[in-house]
């Protein structure tokens, strides 16, 4: 059977899903970008202080940590501990041939709990509120590549 | 002829590899929290100081860079530099056909450097030992890319 | 229809661009092990302290943050940030059949700004010529995700 077909409901899911979660990677970025040019501050490398039409009045406390910035740059680094391991694991997951609504469950779920990680990262909240919605997403990854594992063990044993 | 298929030995062999190496990169994250609330310090967000079940007693200095909890997030930060590249590189491998001993070689070979990379990092070992692991594992992807580009140029030029 | 083929000439062409991309990512890390043991400063673990073959002549400032090193280092996290989320749209934008022009401009393109991007981080250019490879890269990628989503709704309501 050809599993990474749209032709498989699964894999539809999965493209879906990935493709929303990339989307998310690459507007971290861009969340960063615009935090940066809206204090004018928050930047990484010494150039960044010439003049220019990104830093119109350069300051010299525009190296140093900016909470506003750096909490995207967290965020960003939050995302990058998860997201590409999920990608992963999710086309893995489309391999071994999983139930269609098994598949939803674990794509879905994960990009909303990864979304409303997002939000409340964003938003300050509580340490407890984060947690909880990144740990939701890791047991998804973690459930996902043992069940991998073990479709794989038991067909490498057929 | 179609190679992502557990029919595939050498897909089955890298869909374990590759759901260790996710289960590796999500655990090294719980080994973050497991010794962010052993120590009740090494937390990132100044709403972390707010009193709740994570942290019942705040103090100003858990915002502090603490060796113990930063480890950790150093192991993590050099799964991100390693484990994602394999993942995809190690898929790709599979696509141009490699034999069943060589992919072996190379998927398992990665597992366990990585794995004896992060025990070398955890346990403080010289930085000889835990460079050693590095190298290995780092030649191994680089080995694949290189050997995918070359096999995929032999094509495209057929 | 079977695309992750080398009979896929789009296969072809995402093989050869994620292989390069994966081998920049490798690459960076070699970039920093050079810079760090060439100046042999820019060091993140204490007992990278202790003497031996990689530090031969310790001294306690070679844990402070260097630029030298620590740009290695940034540009690392610039490509975590972008090519992993590459990787995984290429691979989802050949599983929904582009047209062959459309794919090389895009994965071809990708590769091109971002080694644009690291020689222009690199030579420390203002930080305007840096944001601009930057931003051609991260919209390749958002619309490859945006491309996949349309294809995979649209299956997914037939």
């Amino acid at each position: 059977m050809y599993n990474f077909s749209l032709e498989n409901p699964v894999f539809v899911a999965y493209a879906i899903a990935a493709s929303l979660m990339i989307l998310k990677i690459m507007g971290q970025g861009w969340m960063t970008v615009y935090r940066m040019m809206k204090i004018s501050a928050g930047y990484v490398s010494p150039e960044d202080l010439r003049a220019g039409p990104i830093n119109k009045d350069p300051r010299p406390d525009q190296l140093e940590i900016n909470d506003y910035v750096d909490r995207s740059r967290r965020m960003h680094r939050n995302d990058l501990e998860n997201i590409p391991a999920f990608l992963v694991a999710g086309l893995l997951l489309v391999a071994v041939g999983p139930s269609l609504l098994l598949a939803e469950i674990l794509f879905y779920g994960f990009v909303i709990v990864r979304l409303l990680h997002a939000i409340a990262y964003a938003t300050k909240q509580s340490h407890e509120v984060r947690a909880t919605f990144y740990t939701i997403g890791s047991a998804i990854v973690v459930y996902m590549a043992i069940h991998v594992i073990f479709v794989a063990l038991s067909r490498s044993f057929d």
